[in-house]
């Protein structure tokens, strides 16, 4: 699916910024560059800066004129990082990722140049632009560091089974490859046998006073609960309780 | 709001990254960089990079160990790439912004080197690790553009107001209501306290081979780092402590 992304940059002038775009690209999947009139290309800078994405910059295409960089796409994203006076529709990057996800046909997210961005001539051929939200007294955003977070957006967008561990739950690094298998979380019935065994042992500790137990336990419940504890993490503690009660006799 | 966040560098070896992270956090407003072992700081090529962002190298603080530079830090994130054997609770970006937002006190975002990442034992001393989805077959995000990523989701995240319910630290109601006589989260120092407390408890009840505490103590870190316990909820916890090892003599 993310197969379909082009990313096109305008009149780069450091190679370097090429190769370290194609880095980015490839570390979110992405692998079609598009090239404007670069001002150095091909170029050691750039394959050094790939870093192991050097296929990309292989394969990517170079171009004359922004206009035939883009002929075979369907969507056309310009970024900007300036206010101008005439308004394009401006999207959030996790807008525009979605949008490229439900759209049909190539799309190109187009980057313009280091120092003066996209003239309004290319912009005018953009469906969209998309305005990554910086700090106002510092929108300096390197065209590399652009890429990549646009394309990670596109990769959260695209890959909806990654985006799935978006939770606080404790998660083994396995059941975020999709096995989920393993460690269960612990069911209530066990969290409800735990508190009973804690409390036992903190009374066998002489450290709750079994008249008042309330307050205490309370917040062990608290504190207790808010880990959302694992099977395996149960039998652990209800280890530690009964050595505890053990050194008792 | 976003000068709660502290960007953690431990042991990069390329200078230059030192500058592209800092302009890098510039571009999202954050400011404030930490350096544990920088290979070359201060540097030429780390203010090149910086490309406008000197300020923040000037004004970042170089540490010797990693425990000293989160001391003062109330959550600590770790990044990782790699699947690893033993798992930690594992965040999104997205998720972690959300967590740094509406938690209270100091925020450490921490990124390891540039070949290894962090160890291990780094990554015990976090409270959850955060990783950037990548594609699986070319993971090589270079540190800086890690950082710009997750500086994104955390001005993505900032940028919405917040409100006073949504802080994410465990309230009483009373608390909620209106009462903000605050509980603080326990500091990084009385957790490592608290850990040795608990080390030597295990150990005095029998619970616990000294030889050989390795596996369990990094269980245990996990489940209660996972918590953010409250100064009052360590105290609890250590007076239990006391206790069960009172028992033994």
């Amino acid at each position: 699916m993310l197969d379909k992304i082009q990313i096109v940059l305008v009149g780069v002038s450091h190679p370097g910024n090429i190769g370290a775009a194609a880095r980015a690209m490839k570390t979110m999947g992405l692998s079609h560059l598009r090239l404007v009139q670069p001002k150095s290309f091909p170029c050691v800078e750039a394959t050094a800066r790939a870093s192991g994405a050097d296929d990309l910059l292989v394969n990517a295409q170079v171009f004359d004129t922004f206009e035939e960089s883009v002929q075979d796409c369907h969507l056309i994203i310009g970024t900007s990082a300036r206010q101008r006076m005439i308004a394009w529709p401006v999207l959030t990057p996790k807008a525009c990722a979605e949008k490229a996800r439900t759209s049909q046909g190539k799309v190109a997210y187009v980057f313009g140049r280091e120092q003066s961005g996209l003239t309004n001539k290319e912009l005018d051929i953009c469906h969209f632009v998309v305005q990554i939200p910086t700090n106002p007294t510092f929108t300096s955003l390197n065209v590399a560091a652009a890429v990549q977070i646009l394309a990670y957006e596109l990769r959260c967008a695209f890959d909806k089974p990654l985006n799935s561990f978006e939770l606080s739950s404790p998660l083994d690094e396995d059941e975020i490859d999709g096995n989920f298998v393993r460690d269960p979380p612990a069911s209530n019935e066990a969290m409800a046998r735990f508190y009973q065994h804690l409390e036992q042992t903190l009374i066998d500790i002489d450290f709750l006073d079994p008249q008042k137990p309330k307050l205490l336990m309370r917040r062990l419940h608290r504190l207790f609960n808010r880990m959302q504890l694992l099977n395996s993490e149960v039998q652990i503690l209800r280890g530690i309780l009964t050595a505890a009660s053990r050194k008792k006799n």
